[in-house]
């Protein structure tokens, strides 16, 4: 791929971002910020996991009833919509609302977005709500980016994070939010800079809700520097793919590589991300 | 067991099941099935895994509102009444409707059908929507051919699998369904013929969920050989039991067998199911 | 920790612990008792495996329309509020007075019960019903005493269990039901006796659930010993413990310790138990 070969280890930017991603990890674990997370059911496990491993605090609380006394506390949430139900949505508006008005992150990750008029709608509904940051892979960002529905490989993506660029930068620009787009580099976008991520191995992809949990990391990470969501952002990404690639190391397969990436992303230290983080401007 | 000592490896017909086998395992493989899973809580995120490792593509998705437009674009649909609840019901028939009219294979796992009056109840009324497969254990099967509640373990089987071929004969005939029993030995027909799966492990029983994710995968193999329903499902309880033979020699425990499994089975390879496979017609 | 040093090894008491803790197991393995769990949509993966393991068989089964029939079948019941919404309280409810009327015993996880004044009336409506043990962490055990809601750390602990003694001896005196408060110490009294468990590793608060999944071992433990439900319940935590430590040796982090104990836990022997197992009276 043309874009990684332009990625040079020793260039000082590629210092900083290092060093960012290293700050970053380093404040979750010491804050512990609060994470919310509203999810799809068969994430919640590896998403509350990923959280606790990289030393936040995971609250998986959806209750209409709960959300105006308790989102409001939070450091930052996740919303994903996954298994996306008309029970369920309500609370998704509600939670993105108090968290906007809170002045706190949200983090939207709009799954399989392109997979219904009902999922497309509701994906738009809550980008109207302000997120932070949307994560999705290149399927789902053009599908939102150009609110059509489109035949579907369901939550999987047909196409590269990389064919979806110009798509993540209208729907910055439209948003707001900080876009990243996930794949074999992970893309994102503020609209006019354009920063890749290129950490990861392939092997991530056949182990469900990796693209979720790491929606999860970047609200930690943006929860503890708000002021550079931008930076938080492409930094999970860059952290979560350093667990993937230290985990791949040991693994045999898909199993082994979900323990282990949880794994490596508790025990992994400085000089591994200084070594490993591998963050760039590609524009 | 009686059963099992009629296997003869070296009959051509063992052959011929193992090169099924593996014939199948490479289609799901190379074709990657969309394969839309409405399942129980407990299960989502094995049941993925599972597909996934399979290499095929698994899509949780349940929401009424989205299954007119997604369900007709999957390959086969697997439904699951693990936990059950009367606000999920509809969409399992309208799922299975979708599918059945799309032409789509759908296979049904009826858990605990014994368990409850509204469970067995609804267990029935999917199998009037023409599943292409029902799988289940002994104590299952034997309740729906029998229409009747029972005193019940909960989710686990008080019946071997050799006690409800009857049972498992007369619901492929009344329903017209390919009917699959798990146990020590899989037993699989069509209401006529009657074939033995003998792969798996006995510790395959202390992990949640290995039965609700074989149907998920009974679902993929279907999917790639609409023609052969009963070889397919006898191929997959194969492939997914020497994955657990594989995954045996590696563990400590239910947990490690678990992932031992699921990397199994995505690295398994056509010297490993030919030499392993071990179906055989048992009338 | 003060409360620790006065652990003697070598003290009859802790002996007789010791075999009451293996005493129950081996009865759990060889009863196989059949244990309802209503629970959060994250543990219940955990939460089944942890019951298997253990030789328990769980049920994951909370629809309203068949607890009439099936929850006084049941051995024990086990309710969590994690994922708490108004949809599953009635059935959370039903289930209680179904248990309590049939004599069976049942178990109440209030997490997260100070979070939101809905969450802490519904978990106080619980423990109206006669819960047979209540299990919380410090933060949890000290809302309920109080009926207040407090700022909170979500899921997460802010308490010390010792913190909590006092809360859990006038929780247990004002509900009837022995009191269990995890932490560094697990603390378990009746209101008037505390006993100690001392078992258990620090790294377990890093996996989602483990709470949750003593919570419904304590359910299988007292479900074959009724009439010692303070015994039953410190060993459960106590042989959770023991399968924790003994999985620490072989983890590098949280997912690997996750599956090690449920490892441990399946092949846990009396030996390991007798010599491991640290419960201690501590008043």
């Amino acid at each position: 791929m043309e874009i990684k070969s332009n990625y040079k280890e020793e260039a000082p930017e590629a210092i900083m971002w290092s060093q960012k991603a290293w700050a970053l990890l380093s404040t979750v674990r010491s804050q512990s910020p609060l994470i919310q997370c509203i999810t799809n059911f068969v994430s919640m496990d590896l998403m509350a996991n990923t959280l606790l491993s990289a030393g936040a605090s995971p609250a998986m609380l959806h209750t209409l009833e709960e959300l105006p006394e308790f989102t409001p506390q939070v450091h930052a949430l996740c919303v994903n919509v996954g298994t996306l139900s008309a029970g369920w949505l309500p609370a998704m508006k509600l939670a993105a609302e108090l968290a906007h008005k809170s002045g706190k992150p949200w983090v939207l990750d709009p799954v399989a977005a392109g997979a219904s008029g009902f999922r497309l709608k509701a994906c738009l509904e809550l980008v109207e709500l302000k997120p932070t940051v949307i994560r999705g892979n290149g399927s789902e960002i053009i599908a939102l980016a150009k609110a059509s529905v489109e035949p579907t490989k369901g939550v999987d993506s047909s196409h590269e994070s990389t064919d979806a660029i110009e798509s993540a930068k209208s729907l910055a620009q439209a948003s707001g939010a900080i876009v990243a787009v996930s794949g074999a580099v992970d893309i994102v976008t503020d609209g006019k800079r354009i920063v890749g991520a290129h950490n990861g191995v392939a092997m991530m992809t056949k182990i469900t809700a990796t693209g979720c949990s790491v929606t999860a990391l970047i609200a930690a990470f943006v929860s503890v520097d708000q002021s550079h969501v931008l930076e938080a952002t492409a930094s999970a990404l860059s952290v979560f793919g350093i667990a993937g690639e230290m985990g791949m190391k040991m693994a045999n397969g898909p199993a082994s590589l979900r323990m282990h990436l949880i794994d490596s992303l508790y025990g992994i230290d400085e000089a591994c991300v200084l070594s490993h983080a591998k963050i760039t401007s590609l524009s």
